[in-house]
């Protein structure tokens, strides 16, 4: 009988780390988690059902998602030679952390920002570096890069949209960061498609960049792709690392499926962004709360005085909002998913009951 | 411009690196990969049909993978707190090694095994340590642990049948370093259907124990499901890790219909395990061949002397085995996946053809 002192044996790096929660509360209208309000439209799910009648399940996918690959380079007009296919965005984050670091190195990123780069990196027994953003959620590249000048610092992630803000960074200031950082800067556009902001135009001048997106905002987030756009040398290692059967087939073909029949996904992207204008405006009229300007599929708001109150009667009434109290610089912040118009619109007669 | 020294800024650890090559080469008849040569029967792709229908895809998968685990709980008879849940076994064997070691420590198995683990190990910066086995594929425990007890070895990995020698190595010898080892013990039962030998009652009993699993072998290789079992305080540790959504829905959800439907799968299993007997007793019939017994869905075999050739003709005629001649203990090996009857009865005609 073997009984040995387990907790003797995990690394300092994994037994000092909190669980992550993730939240998983069922209520009737979902608005915490930044995913499609819409589920693909029925003629791009019967072109899924014909996909999966005609897939081998019991064979391997292919490791190189080829077919993924050359849609995307078709669309992005790129070759399939500079894109990397992830088990989500989450995944690359991963991987481009075990290229480009050891552990001790630094990753930074701005303050508050997508929570995954520095619980992905903590994992990995790296440290984080977060440089605080201004009061208008923007940073200056050369307060960013002298915050970090004294740290190991190997890599910088950029959510742009940011994530839980919602605004795009001085896309200037991020092109200088850029310019004068001598590591890998990272553009995660996961909510590229409601902001239509990027940075894919400037790969071909900067070899140190590397652009992620996500299927996971515009419909297909239950089969976790994410993907990357950087130098095919970056690729090569990257092929090199991550695991060869790391996309599944399926994830794989409906993405190709869906990137090839876009426009009714297009369709749905376009009503997101005309449901956040109103929902913009909406929460606007109400004097107890600041809202933040988005150009992604959710709004942060402050509310006056107490969210964590706002928070729970949503919930009991029926609405999941993302509550980001937590944060020091959030502190009565909730940040809630544009939903469909209805949703929407329950979501705002139950805030305005609520305050 | 950014024009940084790409190469430079990649970590030795990956640099030194080769790329993983899967073969992909098209054959009308592939035995290479240890796949299920059949896919699911109609009644459970029927199943899987109505699955996809209901299912929310534009909302994030389940990241407890809740249905998924009860169901194996009840299969097992073992708490849903003893399971954690892989994009792949590949993504657990991953996960593991991240809880357990640092860079630099070693990991052991006995040579040869499955690949993985070792590219896994050093993709991480971990060190490899491979202890030779016998003549008849099998290992003394005594021995093993004798020539990894100057080593740092925080795990060890028995692929249980092995793959690819076919064999399930002596359970006494196993147990014994289960017992006498100070870290943590992995018995990867990937191809338990097949031998249905099992460590799976000795959890109770040790607490440096996990087993892996897998349905990438009996149909759903397509899917990336593996899965572990181990003490609960080993599963919290893993969930701290592991990214949160790193099981996809439809993963989760048609490897539940599967294991809920299991009799035609099984069904499959008994017949795969027949044509196992009848190719192991064919395969012996030729002078030229030397065949190793297997517990799993492949048979290994030397080929007197060119392998080489027989797996270039092989080709040639539409049949992929796997070539497993650049191991220096396996030179003029193949690897042949157990097929259908017809598949075998192909393979057969056009060895005899060929030697």
């Amino acid at each position: 009988m073997a009984n040995v002192d387990l907790m003797q044996l995990v690394k300092n790096k994994v037994r000092s780390l909190q669980p992550y929660q993730v939240e998983n509360i069922d209520c009737e209208i979902m608005l915490h988690a930044n995913e499609s309000a819409f589920p693909p439209p029925p003629e791009i799910s019967k072109l899924f059902g014909e996909v999966l009648q005609g897939c081998a399940l019991n064979r391997y996918p292919d490791p190189n998602c080829q077919a993924l690959k050359s849609v995307l380079a078709k669309q992005h007009q790129v070759p399939p030679e500079q894109f990397m296919i992830g088990n989500g965005s989450d995944e690359l984050i991963q991987i481009l952390l075990q290229i480009f670091c050891d552990p001790g190195d630094g990753v930074a990123f701005p303050d508050p920002t997508f929570a995954m780069y520095a619980i992905i990196a903590q994992g990995m027994g790296l440290t984080p570096h977060s440089v605080p953003l201004d009061e208008n959620w923007d940073f200056r590249a050369e307060n960013f890069l002298e915050a970090i000048k004294n740290q190991p610092t190997r890599i910088i992630f950029f959510s742009y949209p940011n994530n839980p803000t919602g605004n795009c960074f001085s896309s200037a200031e991020i092109q200088k960061v850029i310019e004068n950082f001598s590591g890998i800067v990272v553009v995660d556009e996961a909510y590229y498609d409601f902001s239509t902001k990027s940075f894919t135009n400037e790969l071909a001048r900067h070899n140190n960049l590397i652009i992620l997106r996500s299927l996971s905002k515009i419909g297909l987030a239950a089969l976790r792709v994410g993907y990357g756009i950087a130098d095919p040398r970056i690729i090569e290692q990257v092929d090199k690392v991550r695991l060869p059967y790391n996309s599944n087939t399926l994830s794989q073909s409906f993405s190709a499926k869906l990137l090839n029949h876009f426009s009714p996904i297009q369709k749905q992207i376009d009503t997101i962004i005309e449901e956040r204008k109103r929902l913009f405006e909406t929460l606007q009229g109400f004097s107890a709360l600041t809202v933040y300007p988005s150009d992604a599929n959710f709004i942060l708001f402050r509310v006056n005085p107490k969210a964590d109150e706002v928070f729970k009667r949503l919930m009991e009434n029926g609405i999941l909002v993302r509550n980001l109290g937590n944060h020091p610089r959030l502190n009565n912040c909730l940040r809630v998913t544009v939903g469909t118009r209805k949703e929407n619109d329950r979501f705002i007669e139950q805030l305005n009951a609520i305050i």
